[in-house]
C-alpha cells in the first residue's frame, strides 16, 4: 500500500486559505448532526513518528464543539492497563452515541510499536489482527463510524523532522530512543505497517493514507476525509430512520427533509474537492521511459529465450503462474501478452480473454468464472482483463452496488491468497499510458484499416470517464497490491519499454521463486 | 459443541409416518420457489463416518425435482483437482442461481480427514479456516443460502455400524481403513470436529447438529432444518424484491402476495415442528443428583479452604478469573456465589450484578459495560447474570434484532477469547433446575416474608416463556461453549449439590492452570 504512494503532493498557501473556512464550517455542522442522530464516531490517527499526528489532531478539533469530543493519547500502558486484556483500555474508551473519540495512536500499537519492540510475538499476530478486526466490526455493526487515517512520510523527511525537534530544547524531549530506532530501521518498520494496513483494511473500517510531507495537504485531506465519511454515515442513518418511520423506502436521504438536502450537498461538494487529494500511484509512473529499437530487440530476444527455459522448469517443478493484465484501452495489453508468450510452449499456457459475463457466468458469483480458469500446477494462466473489473467498470458503470465493490477488495485479496498459498506465482500488470498517448493510438487505429476493429464508440465513451477510472485504479492498486500478489505499473507510452518490463518482471519473479525452492 | 449434545432422541415410526408427507410436500414447493426467485442453495453434509450421510441425502432428494439439484460426492481429490488450489474444486461446483447443490462431504475435509491424516499441517489451519469462511461469506453475501448439517453419532454406535457393514459382503467395501482409524481415535477426531465447528459457525452460514443415532429423528430434523432455512431465505428475498419494485418498505413478505403468505405459513408451521427437534443439552442434566447435609458441609468446608489458598496464589501469579452465572430464576445463582466467595479475600474479587442497562450503558455497545468490569490480573470478577442476556432475554423479548443476537455468539466468543489470550480463566455456569422445582421455590419465596422481595410478577411472566428460554439456552450452550471458556451446566434441584459443583469446578480449573504454569 505504502511503497507505491506518491508523497510529493502539495497544496499552496493560497489554496489552503481559500478552502479551509468552508471545510471547517462543514465539519462543525456535521458534528452537530452526528450528535442529533446519536452517531458515535471514532477517528484513529496512526502513521510514522513525526508525521504530524499531534499537529493534525489539533487542527481538526479547532472546528469542533469541545463538548462533543474527547482526544485519547495512547502511549505506553499504565500499570492499570497492563493488568487488563489489551483491548480493555480501548473498549472502555469507545465513544457514547453522539460523541466523537479521537485516538492519537490506538489499538494498532500492538501490531506496530509493540511488535517492533518484540513485546508482541510473531506467533501472537494472527490473534491480534483477529481481535482488532472483531473490535472494529462489532462497533461498525453497532452504528459506530470508524475513520482510520494513516499519516505517511518517508525516511528522509522523518529524520529531518526528528533532527529539527532535537535541536530545540523545548521540543527535544519529544524524540525518543524508540523514534530513532524506528527511523534507523525505517524499511523494517514500514513492512510491519504494510502488513497491518493489509490485514485491517476492511469495508467496515477502511484505511485512508494521508500523504503528510506537506502539512497543508495533509490537513486538507484529513478534513475532507472526515467530512465525507461523516456525511455518508449521516445520509445512511437518515435514510434508515426515514424508512423505519414512514414505512416507505427512502432511497435517498432526501426524505430527511431540508437537513437531508444539506448533507447530500456537503457530501457531493466534498467528493468533488477530494478528487485532487486521492492517493496517487499512477502519477508516480515515469512515462518518458523508453528503449531504442535495437536495444529493445536485443533485450526482448534474451528475455524470451530465458522465459522459454523457465517455462519448462516451471512445468517440471509443477509451479502454477497467474498473470493478470489490466490497463487503459489501447494501453498495450495485447502486444505485451503476444511478446510474453512468443516462445512459450503452447501446451503450457492459456490466454483467457475476459469479456462481459455470459448468461451462465452471470448465474454465479462474479469470481466463479475466474476460479474456473485458474491454472493447474505447472501451467500458466494469462488473463487479458481480469476479476478487477468488479472495482473498475462495474463500480463506475453501476453494474454492482457500492457495498459490493467495496467488499470486493478483500474478496479478491482472499482469492489471490488462496492461489499463492497453493504455490502459485501471482502478478498483476497495469498497462499505463497518458491521455494524449491514448488519443494518438485511438486515432491511429481509426486510420489504419487493419486496426479499425480494435476501436469502438465505447472506447471513446470510456475515455470521457478517464478521471473516474484514474481514481478507481489508484484505489485498486493501493488496496490490492500485496507481497504475495503485487501490482506492477508498467510505463507504457513506449511500447518497447512496456513489453520488456512485463517480460523482465515475469522472468525475475520465476527466477526468484526457483531459487527459494 | 458436541460433547454436550443429547444423542438419545428418537422419533416413533408412527410420528414419522404422520409427519413426513407434509414435510415432503413443503420441500418440493420451496424448491420451486427458490428456482423462481433464482436463489442458489448449498446443502453441506458433514459428520462422523457411518452417521448416515448417504442415506439421508437419498431421503432428502426424494422430494426434490431432479432437474433442479446436483449431488456432489466429495472423495479423495482427483489428479486434476490435486493440481489446483484446494478451493478450486468447490468454487467450480457452486450452484447456479436457482439451483441446489448437495455436498456429501465438502471443503471441510481439509480441516477434518486431511488434518487427521496429516495432509493438512497444523500451521496451515488458520489459513484453511480463513479460506473456508471467506468462501462461505462471499457466497452468502451474493445471495446463496448455505445450510450446513453435522451428523453426530457416538463412538459405540459408529463401531456397531461399521461392524454391521463389514459383516455383509455387499457393504464391506464401504468401511475403509481410515474409517476404522478414526473410530479407534474417536476422541481425537471429535476434538478436530469441535474446533472445526467452532471456527466456522457463523451468522451467515451456521451449523446445525443432527443427532443421528436414530435415523428417523435425523431425517425429520434434516427436513425441517432445510425447509425452515429455505423459507426464511425466500421470505427475505421476496421482501427485498417487493421493496425494490414498489419503492415501499415491505416489512413482511406479505407484499409478495399469496405466495408470500404461503411461505410465511410454512415457516411458522415448521418452526413449531422444530421445537422438539432442537439440540438439547439441558435435558442431559441429571437433576436427581444431591448431597446429604453432612456430606455437603464437609465438602463445602474443604473446597472453601482450598479456594482461599488458591485465591492468594492467583494473586501472586497475577492470573485473572472471570466467572459468569446464568440460570433459571430461582436457580440458585445467589446462593452459589455466596458460598463461592465465603472465604475469599474481599480485596481480590468483585461481584457484578447485571441489571437492565442504564442510560449511559445504553449509549454504548452492549459489551461495553462488561468489558469495563473485567478483572485486573490476579483478581476475580464474578458476574451475576452476564453478557449472555443478549442471546436470551434480548432475543426473546425482541430488545435486539434477529441479526444482532445471531451475530452475538461470535462477538461473545471473540471477547472471551481476548480474555483467555490475556491469561484469564473463564468459566460460565448455567444454574439448572426443572419447572416444578422453580414453582416450589417461587411459592416458598412468596410465603416467606423475608424472601418476598426476591419474587416479582416478572418472574412469573418469564416462567410462562420457559420453552422459549429453553430453546435459546440450548442454542447458547452449544454455540458458545469453548475449550477456553466452557459452559458448565450445574444440576441445581438440590442446592447442596449445586453449590459444591460450582466450587469444585472453580477449584479444579485453578489447580489445573497452576499446574500448567
Amino acid at each position: 500500500m505504502l511503497e507505491k504512494v506518491d508523497l510529493t503532493k502539495k497544496i499552496s498557501k493560497e489554496e489552503y486559505k481559500e478552502k479551509m473556512p468552508e471545510l471547517e464550517a462543514r465539519l462543525g455542522r456535521l458534528q452537530r448532526e452526528c450528535k442529533a442522530l446519536s452517531i458515535p464516531v471514532l477517528i484513529v490517527f496512526e502513521g510514522f513518528g513525526a508525521a504530524g499526528k499531534g499537529v493534525q489532531i489539533g487542527r481538526l478539533i479547532q472546528s469542533m464543539d469541545p463538548r462533543g469530543f474527547e482526544v485519547h493519547p495512547i502511549k505506553n500502558e499504565t500499570e492499570e492497563e497492563r493488568m487488563h486484556p489489551f483491548m480493555w483500555r480501548f473498549w472502555t474508551k469507545t465513544p457514547a452515541r453522539g460523541r466523537i473519540a479521537i485516538y492519537d495512536g490506538s489499538w494498532y500499537r500492538r501490531v506496530l510499536i509493540d511488535r517492533f519492540e518484540k513485546r508482541t510475538k510473531n506467533k501472537d499476530l494472527p490473534a491480534a489482527f483477529h481481535s482488532i478486526n472483531s473490535f472494529e466490526q462489532q462497533l461498525a455493526e453497532d452504528g459506530n463510524l470508524i475513520i482510520k487515517l494513516f499519516l505517511d512520510i518517508d525516511k528522509k523527511e522523518q529524520k529531518k523532522r526528528f533532527d529539527k525537534l532535537e535541536k530545540n530544547k523545548e521540543t527535544a524531549w519529544r524524540v525518543s530512543q524508540g523514534d530513532r530506532e524506528r527511523n534507523a530501521h525505517y524499511d523494517e518498520y514500514a513492512a510491519m505497517m504494510e502488513e497491518m494496513l493489509f490485514q485491517t483494511d476492511t469495508d467496515y473500517a477502511p484505511w485512508t493514507i494521508i500523504e503528510s510531507m506537506d502539512r497543508r495537504f495533509a490537513t486538507l485531506k484529513i478534513y475532507t476525509t472526515v467530512i465525507k465519511a461523516m456525511a455518508d454515515q449521516i445520509e445512511k442513518i437518515q435514510a434508515e430512520k426515514a424508512r423505519k418511520e414512514s414505512g416507505k423506502a427512502a432511497e435517498t436521504a432526501a426524505d430527511a427533509g431540508a437537513s437531508g438536502d444539506l448533507i447530500r450537498k456537503i457530501a457531493e461538494e466534498t467528493d468533488e474537492e477530494m478528487k485532487d487529494l486521492q492517493v496517487s500511484i499512477l502519477s508516480k509512473a515515469d512515462l518518458s521511459l523508453h528503449y531504442e529499437r535495437e536495444e529493445y530487440k536485443e533485450k526482448l530476444e534474451k528475455l524470451q529465450s530465458r522465459l522459454e527455459k523457465l517455462h519448462g522448469e516451471l512445468y517440471r517443478r509443477r509451479i502454477p503462474v497467474v498473470l493478470g493484465f489490466e490497463g487503459w484501452d489501447a494501453g498495450g495489453k495485447g502486444g505485451a501478452i503476444k511478446r510474453l508468450t512468443a516462445k512459450m510452449d503452447a501446451r503450457g499456457y492459456v490466454v483467457n480473454p475476459t469479456a462481459s459475463p455470459n448468461d451462465i457466468e452471470k448465474a454465479h458469483h462474479y469470481l466463479w468464472r475466474f476460479w474456473r480458469a485458474m491454472p493447474k500446477d505447472g501451467h500458466v494462466s494469462i488473463f487479458d482483463r481480469t476479476w478487477y473489473g468488479r472495482v473498475m467498470v462495474e463500480r463506475i458503470e453501476g453494474f454492482c452496488t457500492e457495498a459490493e465493490w467495496k467488499r470486493a477488495y478483500r474478496e479478491i485479496n482472499d482469492m489471490e491468497k488462496d492461489l499463492s498459498d497453493a504455490g502459485a506465482i501471482v502478478i498483476k500488470f497495469w498497462m499505463h499510458i497518458d491521455k494524449d498517448e491514448q488519443e494518438r493510438r485511438f486515432k491511429e487505429r481509426q486510420e489504419n484499416p487493419e486496426k479499425q476493429w480494435k476501436i469502438t464508440d465505447e472506447d471513446w465513451r470510456n475515455r470521457e470517464k478517464w478521471d473516474l477510472y484514474e481514481d478507481a485504479v489508484n484505489e485498486m492498486l493501493m488496496r490490492t497490491s500485496t507481497d504475495y500478489a503485487p501490482w506492477v505499473v508498467v510505463e507504457g507510452n513506449d511500447k518497447y519499454y512496456a513489453r520488456v518490463k512485463v517480460l523482465k518482471t515475469v522472468v525475475d519473479a520465476i527466477e526468484k521463486r526457483l531459487k527459494e525452492e
